[in-house]
């Protein structure tokens, strides 16, 4: 495949109205040369999630699309939602996937932040990879207070927030694979035990966010796990790990699941590791080879 | 990645010779829209196989210039190679990659045996996938008796062979994975042992050719394999045999390594089966959704 690609999930502040949700998602979809990966509104949490992939440059510009659309419909003054948020077009991670670094990424938000705010006038907070202040690395200290009260200046215009669309978070994060185990029993409790066990903010496996959940429909008790950085924490060490914790707890793992998408290199990582293959290397897949050449010929 | 893709592995009765090899590897290689994986010479067997890829109108023209200039450099009559063979280029085997099924290989295989016999007016057998009788899908029927004294009529053409190039064998066959399973030993008599147990001609697994080996360099005994068939009979299936294999003789598996390439697929099944995944689709890989969606726009 030529050339570098990246993904963007961005949060838009709107999850009840489908006519607004749907102007968003196409403003983003019909930026040239964007594919259009999911998107979900959430009438709970009033609020909407948009995933895209493409190059940097339309990715780029299928964001700032989504951003203008939603400062133009979401008036933040009317708004109630149980989700904290600061802004129309809330938070925009954009997230590396092939040929891109994390730097590049939060190169690429800090040139996008710069956009906002000249031309929309939209106030930028940086986060995650791009934060400019360590203490804007976390989310939540960014958008402490909200849109009525926000905690700290932001990075680009302000104070004062934008009257109707509030500011825009914008960073760059790796990506996040969604993956959920399930336990041969239908006792929830045993799933928590096994969740904290894991945790990195229980002192667990690093980048590693886990739940212990009941599956009502299959009456099952489920490790559901956020990865955010599954080159240091693989899925396979995360499977083994709670294969082990559930074998001390007397319980077998049933299956496993992803939501949504995985790249492919956790998938090699997962065969190389389970095949104990010595030095696998990306380019021993045929269809890797016969890409790179294909984007060279 | 757009369109279709095969890979071809045609072997030439030529292993001492570099101008001669090269020159017909070069004729291959300069095909337009065709990449060179891999060539090897082996002056013992006075044979060489070249290994390319690419559209299967790409892969038929580099595969007739590498079997016409093969037919131009190489005399039979004063060849003598422990290998057993018919042809200057002996075997053309067409290989499914991805958008093409072995079916479709097949038919490539026998347009292409038409052209070798209408314009080079070499006479062509069908094997494999390509046989056009039961009797010649192996190889081995096909090839008894050598140049000097065949003991079947060519498919097409014949029955004389052509006096200096013999007779050219075409065909279409699965992605073959060279896959070797080092022990925790030195004592080649296990790794015979395992070989012997798993190969499938001798009652073991489907598709799997097995020999056991002592690695000098590493003091290691191997199971040095070939699965013909890696849908049928996957990678992981093997490696947890030879496991249980060599657990069952108080071994364990010290690593393991492919030779060559391997189809994304078989990485894609391993890593689902090792990870437990329930109901695994290679859509779900990030790169491969895009990809078709590169392909489409």
């Amino acid at each position: 495949m030529p050339g570098p690609l990246i993904e963007c999930v961005p949060n838009f502040s709107e999850g009840r109205d489908r006519a607004r949700f749907e102007a968003i998602r196409d403003a983003i979809a019909t930026a040239p040369g964007v594919m259009l990966l999911k998107s979900e509104m959430d009438p709970d949490h009033h609020r909407s999630v948009i995933t895209f992939a493409g190059s940097p440059a339309a990715v780029f510009e299928a964001a700032f699309r989504g951003v203008r659309t939603a400062s133009e419909l979401i008036d933040l003054t009317t708004h109630a939602g149980a989700h904290p948020r600061i802004g129309a077009a809330d938070v925009v991670p954009f997230v590396p996937v092939e040929g891109m670094t994390l730097e590049d990424c939060a190169a690429l938000a800090h040139r996008f932040g710069a956009k906002v705010w000249n031309e929309l006038r939209i106030p930028v907070y940086f986060y995650e990879a791009a934060a400019r202040h360590p203490d804007r690395v976390q989310l939540e200290n960014v958008r402490r207070g909200g849109f009525e009260t926000p905690q700290c200046a932001p990075d680009l215009g302000g104070p004062e927030l934008h009257p109707r669309a509030g500011a825009c978070i914008v960073g760059a994060r790796k990506f996040l694979i969604a993956y959920n185990i399930n336990l041969a029993t239908a006792d929830v409790e045993i799933a928590r035990k096994i969740a904290k066990r894991i945790r990195a903010s229980s002192g667990g496996m690093p980048h590693v966010k886990a739940l212990g959940l009941h599956l009502k429909s299959r009456n099952l008790a489920q490790v559901s796990m956020n990865l955010t950085d599954y080159e240091q924490t693989p899925l396979h060490a995360v499977f083994e790990r709670v294969r082990e914790e559930a074998a001390a707890l007397g319980v077998s793992i049933a299956g496993s699941e992803i939501i949504g998408l995985l790249p492919m290199k956790a998938v090699e990582q997962a065969a190389a590791h389970f095949l104990a293959i010595e030095n696998f290397d990306s380019g021993q897949i045929l269809e890797n080879r016969l890409r790179t050449w294909t984007s060279a010929y």
